[in-house]
């Protein structure tokens, strides 16, 4: 079978790969808000509202369309034991994404934890850690929890790594793939994985759906990147330029610094860099990436890594599941937010 | 057998508990430092850092005495795993109790995490996290998982609980038994049953071990906040005070309270309340504390709790390690660091 040959409709998937699983992520739903519950108010309140922020719930329904791509059967609460940790993976992570450093505060970045303070942010974080492996060891499968904890630990490694390379253009030039890697592309993975394993898939078609998920995840991350700069704040929810803000050098801001003449090179650089940027800065400096054409560059690597997870594709048989995990990765890279 | 018949000596055990398991704590050093392996220098850097502090392995050391005690075999090398597992858990959640918020850094607490900033050490202490549950993974042992992630769940719960009661004399009141219980005993009872649990332990010998560990552990936490108050700075490693100054407000702080006249419990409360002590404040307090004579209540609930604890030891059969675990416990109250 050609790799070309997957796409959503030739297998029957639906275009929205949300519809056909909806049951299975009202049970991943209905597992978070139990998993919320707490003794201690201020613990239930914040990861009440972490649920109630919603989210795509990607890695729960990479998990889900996974298991159903190899055909075999999953318990349905093992399903969701599973797609429910990787979620809240996700959730402890951005929660501990959001800590800010002293410095930060002085570059008006104090909103995000500023309600709860950072400790309890972070703590409230490790809690919601803890009980994803806390319902990892209901599960107690060995191999599905070390692919899980393996890529935690690559996971925080990355994220250790992303904060050494704030507003550092030459550590971004070095690190941004391995970056991109570890910390999205092989969460994304480790969900298809877990799925294909949970549903008992061959070796090879483990190995297929783990590439699916890296190229998937690297698409994904690719695109974020490239939102970033030409979003519209009213969809993607935050403010154009953001990642610059935060010291972020994405792939975008890098090729069209190789773009520039050497002497504004030098200027642009020096100015992202900068710790204090204004509104107006940054919109100059996106100005300054968009003029270069970079952004079709990077889009192009984005749909280079699209079209390579429906690719991998090809290896499972035809299914709903496959065509939706074929239009999922179509959709992601055109989506707006 | 009567409960206190139960001692170092005439079990056998060696007065210095750390001497019967240098070998077994030799294991766990080592597999300590092949987790602090890290492909990113600064996560590596930060793991040597921690444990170059060295500590007392209060927690492996549990694991490995406890499972010894139920005279049981154990795998030298699982036991090992779950001893470390249990180091990186704690080594991580100082991490995270060192984070700084913003209005710390007026109270002039910058030091604990200036060098790494707040973000790299909160990212670095999921790493120790995750490397705890991946070991945890290779061992695969569903109870003892549950027990370990279980109590990680209640431990943060209540350290958040801690963190929001900071400064609040009332909140204190009503809180500090239970932030205590699952801060620390819940942690240390944990150890003792995965020690016996990995061991093969019948459920009464378990039970006993577990209620050990909790008796030990807040016979541990009432001696450390007995130490801020009294303790040698050159000995404890912190100066005097230092609850107080992080606003936390301990069990000699709550029985002083409750001995002075209402005009200066008034007034103290209020000053424990304040945001910035000076030394010269924090050193009145202390004294107003040692004057009351709470410190020597305190020293008994600490010392009925080590009591229960050998107490608990009586359903054990006679073993050196037994009689470690009752040395333990007579030195963890009488320590002075």
């Amino acid at each position: 079978m050609k790799a070309q040959a997957v796409h959503a409709q030739e297998t029957g998937g639906p275009a929205d790969w949300h519809l056909a699983i909806t049951e299975e992520l009202e049970s991943v739903e209905k597992l978070l808000r139990e998993m919320a519950g707490s003794e201690v108010q201020a613990v239930l309140e914040i990861s009440k509202h972490l649920l109630s922020a919603g989210g795509k719930r990607l890695r729960p329904a990479l998990v889900i369309l996974s298991s159903q791509a190899v055909l075999g059967t999953v318990p349905r609460q093992r399903l969701s034991s599973i797609a429910t940790t990787m979620e809240l993976i996700h959730m402890a992570s951005l929660m501990h994404d959001d800590v800010i450093d002293l410095s930060d505060s002085r570059r008006g970045r104090v909103t995000a934890n500023a309600f709860w303070g950072n400790k309890v942010s972070v703590l409230s974080g490790d809690c919601m850690l803890a009980k994803a492996f806390s319902l990892l060891a209901g599960d107690a499968d060995g191999p599905v929890m070390r692919v899980i904890s393996d890529m935690t630990i690559r996971m925080s490694e990355s994220e250790v790594l992303q904060a050494l390379c704030e507003r550092d253009v030459e550590q971004w030039r070095n690190h941004y793939w391995h970056i991109i890697r570890d910390k999205t592309a092989g969460f994304l993975s480790a969900c298809c994985r877990c799925g294909a394993m949970l549903a008992g898939a061959s070796p090879a078609v483990e190995r297929a759906l783990a590439d699916y998920g890296i190229h998937l995840g690297m698409a994904f991350q690719l695109t974020d990147d490239l939102l970033d700069i030409v979003g519209d704040p009213a969809t993607t929810g935050k403010p154009v330029g953001s990642d610059l803000r935060e010291g972020k050098v994405t792939l975008p801001v890098l090729l069209a610094l190789d773009r520039m003449p050497e002497a504004e090179r030098a200027s642009t650089c020096t100015m992202i860099e900068t710790d204090e940027l204004s509104p107006e800065e940054i919109e100059t400096l996106c100005e300054e990436v968009r003029a270069t054409g970079a952004l079709d560059t990077a889009r192009d690597h984005a749909s280079a890594y699209a079209e390579r997870a429906v690719a991998a594709l090809a290896k499972l048989p035809p299914s709903p599941a496959r065509g939706s995990l074929a239009s999922l990765a179509s959709q992601l890279i055109y989506r707006v937010s």
